[in-house]
Order: C-alpha cells, then sequence, then structure tokens
C-alpha cells in the first residue's frame, strides 16, 4: 500500500525557537519516514499578518528554510518547499472562493481570536478573512489524507474538510479526500517567562541562538519563586527550568532534578549547568548546519526550488482536475 | 509617445447578443487601434455567479472568442486572450487580497444589488465578495491607464483606484498607475420587449442567430401599441424597431422610418422588412465569419493561446516588481 498523504505549512515570521521545535518541527521529522510529506514554507500567509512590512520577508523564509533542514527534514525524504513557489495555490484558492460561503469564513473562531489578540496590526483585510481557505487550497491542492494540526488548527481543518466536500457535492465527483486530523504528540514549551513562547514577548530561545545567548538567557531566568535561598526546598512543577529538562536532558538527569530540587539537594544554579549541558547537546549539531547552510544560500535555494517542481508535479495533476470540472483552462 | 494600455474583461455567460456588440464589442473594435489594449474572456468571473454549474462555460468561453473575432477584433492589434490562462491574475488578486480591506469590498455598491437581483442563485461566496477585487488585479496586472467602463462599474473602478493606490503608499513605490474610466459611447441596446436585453429575459437577438431567427423575433415584435391598425400613425419614440433602425440601418432610413410612421405613411411590417435588411448588412458577415471560426477550434484556441503569452509577459513583469515589493517568490 502507497504511503498516505501529509501536508503542513509554517508561516515564516521571524527565526524559529525551541517552542516551534518541539511543537512541530521535530514530530514533522518522524512524520517524513511514515508517510509522503508535503511540507511548504507559507510565506504567502504570512503576508496576512505581515503584508504593512514585508521586508523582513525573504530572510525569514531563508531562515526557516535553513532551520528546517537543520533540524533534520531531509529534502530526499519530504518534498520541502516555498508557497510561493508553486502558484497553484493562489489558483486553487481563487476558484474554491467562488463555491465557499462568505458565512463559514467569519464564523471560523480564530478569525475574531486573532484579531483581538494581534491589536496592533490592521487585520480587517480580504486576505486575512480568507486566510483559512488558503490553507484548504494548500492541503486539498495534494489530496492530502492528513494533516497535522495544533488545537488552534482545528477549526481551520474542519473548514477545509466543509469546503471539499462541497466541492465533490456540487460538481458530483470524487476528487478530494476529506483531510483528517493527525494528532501528534505536541509538547507544550513554555518561554522564558512562563507564557507561551513567543517572538513578540521577548521570551524565546532560537534555533540561531549561539551558546552563549542561550547561556544568557537561561541563567537569569526565574525559577520557583517560592526558593529564595540555596537551602530552601523547590517545587520543579513551577520551575520553567525544569519544563526544559524534561525536553532537552536524558531521563536520569531529569529524574535527579525533581529529586534534589525538592529537598534542596541542588541549587538552581547548577541545575541551570546541567541544563545547559543537554541544550547543547541537541542545539549545538543544529546550530552548526543552520550556520553553514546560511553561508550557501544559493544551495539553500536549489534544494527548495527543486522542491517545488515535485510539488508542483503534483498540484498540476489536481489543478488539472478542478480547472476542467469547473470550465476554466 | 508609446500608445496607453487599456484593459477590459467580458464575462462569458451565453452567446453575444446584439446589446453586447453595440454597448461594448464595437467599442472595443475601434479602441484597438489607438491604443494597446488587452483584452480578456473573463471565465473566472463568470465563476463568481455560475459556480453551481459551470458545465457550459467551456462552450460559451469559446463562442465569446469566436464572437469577438468575427465582430472585428484584431489579434494582431489587440491582445486577446483567456483570463484563466494568465494565472498571473490569481496570484496578484492573492496579493492585493492581503491589504485590502474587507470594508472596501462589502461597501461595493453592486456587491448587495446583484444578490438582490440574482436571488436564484446563492451569491454570498467568498469568491463573489471579492469579485471587484479580481477585477482591479486584471486591470493592475497590465498597469493599464484607462479602462473603458459602463455606468455599473464605476464603483468597480473606484475600488481598482483606491487599491493600487494604497499599494504604492504602503510600500512608497510607484508601481501603478491609478487607471482612469474611459468614457465612450454605449448604445443603449432595448429587448424586444423593451425591457434590458438579456439572456434572461429571453429577449435578446443574438451574434449567432441565422437571418431566420432574426427574421423570426423581429417580425412579432410589439411596436407603438397605440398603433392598433395600418391606418394609425405611430409613434417611432416608443418603438423597438425604431431604436433598432437607429443601430442597423443608414440616416436615410431612419429618416424616412422616422417620418412616414408618424404619418403612416409605411406599416410595421414594412418597417420591419427595411431593418431586417439593415441587420442583415450587419450580422451576416459577422455570423459568417463566426460560424467558420466555430468549425476551426483548434485554429480560434491557437489564436488565444498566442494571445495568453503575449499577456502573460507583460503580466511577468509586473509580478516580478510586486513579488518583490512584497518579499515573496
Amino acid at each position: 500500500m502507497s504511503q498516505q498523504r501529509i501536508v503542513s505549512g509554517m508561516r515564516p515570521t521571524g527565526p524559529l525557537h525551541i517552542g516551534n521545535y518541539f511543537g512541530a518541527l521535530k514530530n514533522w521529522v518522524a512524520l517524513q519516514s511514515a508517510y509522503e510529506c508535503f511540507f511548504f514554507v507559507a510565506d504567502w500567509h504570512s503576508l496576512t499578518t505581515e503584508y504593512a512590512d514585508p521586508s523582513k520577508l525573504p530572510q525569514w523564509t531563508r531562515e526557516m528554510a535553513a532551520d528546517w533542514l537543520a533540524a533534520g527534514l531531509d529534502p530526499e525524504k519530504a518534498t520541502l518547499f516555498i508557497q510561493s513557489e508553486v502558484k497553484e495555490h493562489s489558483e486553487l484558492h481563487l476558484l474554491l472562493s467562488m463555491l465557499t460561503p462568505l458565512g463559514w469564513l467569519t464564523r471560523v473562531p480564530t478569525y475574531k481570536e486573532l484579531q483581538a489578540e494581534l491589536t496592533a496590526k490592521d487585520l480587517n483585510m480580504y486576505g486575512f478573512l480568507g486566510y483559512p481557505l488558503l490553507q484548504t487550497a494548500d492541503v486539498a491542492l495534494y489530496k492530502a489524507q492528513k494533516v497535522p494540526v495544533g488545537e488552534d488548527q482545528v477549526s481551520h481543518l474542519e473548514l477545509c474538510r466543509e469546503v471539499v466536500r462541497r466541492f465533490d457535492s456540487l460538481y458530483q465527483k470524487n476528487v478530494f479526500p476529506e483531510p483528517a486530523p493527525l494528532l501528534t504528540p505536541h509538547a507544550r514549551v513554555p518561554g522564558l517567562d512562563h507564557r507561551k513562547m513567543s517572538k513578540s514577548y521577548n521570551n524565546a530561545i532560537y534555533l540561531s541562538d549561539t551558546a552563549e545567548e542561550v547561556k544568557k538567557k537561561i541563567m537569569p531566568a526565574v525559577t520557583d519563586p517560592a526558593r529564595v535561598r540555596r537551602d530552601d526546598p523547590g517545587n520543579p512543577d513551577v520551575c520553567v527550568i525544569y519544563d526544559y529538562h524534561k525536553l532537552f536532558s536524558d531521563s536520569a538527569t531529569v529524574e535527579m532534578v525533581n529529586v534534589e530540587c525538592r529537598r534542596a539537594g541542588i541549587g538552581c544554579v547548577d541545575c541551570k549547568k546541567k541544563l545547559l549541558e543537554g541544550m547543547e547537546k541537541l542545539l549545538a549539531p543544529i546550530r552548526d548546519k543552520r550556520t553553514e547552510l546560511m553561508q550557501h544560500p544559493k544551495q539553500l535555494d536549489e534544494i527548495f526550488d527543486a522542491g517545488a517542481v515535485k510539488a508542483r508535479k503534483v498540484a498540476e495533476q489536481t489543478m488539472t482536475e478542478v480547472r476542467t470540472i469547473m470550465g476554466v483552462k
């Protein structure tokens, strides 16, 4: 039996942090061996929020490409490409827009939520409203059977399922499978200040951070606020450093920290140093590969150009069907 | 000085009638010698209202192509193409959607009007709302300085001007000229029943009608309802046949009809026969050429494919600028 197909994208809005790594990228690296994967840098999607100043977008796109390869995505296994290099995404988006009720889009919960969240930006744009429909086109273009989703994307996938169902029922065809959510282990990675890790909160550790930069972020981080002195016993359950240990350290270290912190057997400084060892072990190879890739932007571009060629082949097959059904060229 | 550029499109929703001919097509034929013209069969636009059953769209598109050439549009003078063959229209539409406020679209008067008019169709679609933005992309893609507009299109052109102005001001560039309306003589052509000529009213005379069909439509047409008997004097001002004389007959005939009708010097039957002579003189060559073209669909396709190649060259230049400015590929 042939492999099931997966599509997923990531919006380039800045360098990737460890929250992105454990939240999605690490998962993608695992998926690329079990599924036929199409992963794309969703640069058009970035414009829904960054349209007013897209000057950094080319840099973000390139850095994301480097982050992906550095973290272990393999162009031999997965089809990796930049969304805007496969124009069929915009064509299918336009064609599907003809049959997508406006109310389906205005009712997507994230539409109002994101607008409320990002008040500094004027997001009352036609394209911002159509964002989930562009996602629908992204997925449908490759006839994906599965889509890895986080909680906040469930409503978007539901819209995607409704739209492709409507297409098939309107034209009495079986063009699109209804993509099912692929529930995958998504580690929640808090930021250094315990809030959600985010570029805009200035609480993130980036895959591009040097060892020195990581250290400078970790060492002053607030741990258990109740543990004032070295002799006070601590509570790892409220400590971001312990959260990170669970992501970066081996299980023996995690267990040791859990026990020793509670009886003041280890101090926060030593605990952090221990963490930095684990972080460096995971992050150093990624960082090194990333640096090397960024020094050869032409090669990086070529890898993603080749991915676009592969993606376009599949996309064109779908579009040929869709165009015929909808009576256009 | 190089010629100014004009862009205009026509939605294929059925064969063209004499209302389309005198309302737009005849005008385009005149414009192609004075301007650099891009005329496109707007098949994607047809989907905004015909999405539920686009089965006839390929035929309508081909017939429109034949109508255009038969009526005198010349691929050596104007760039003639099918919209869906130039994918850049959808790409620019997507990119402009990112910076187009939703309110600009919901406030376009025709949005509510058309919905109210076409109640038989469910037009509350995302694509229907975006229709004037797709028109904006159509025009901006070729950096048109002028757009021939009918009254009902003025609000769409205003939106187009606002969107391209916003683009240039947001990014501090001079990419797009603000297209100015080109007010041109638009003959009002009533339908056989005095209402607006329209496929849906079943009151139209088509460029594809045979001489026999035209006769069958003209002869029973209601003239001045007050002129019951041959001896009654008539009033040409309320007579659709007289309206048609003004479009099809030479000025001597028009004057004769105007005078003789009022004093019952000519009867409606003879008046109609006179009209048919004039109609046949104009319509026969169009009909013959149309028939010939429709018998060679491959040649017809080749002419429009070649037009798409020409259009794409210009479109790609614009897209290269737009992509760079918006930071995408």
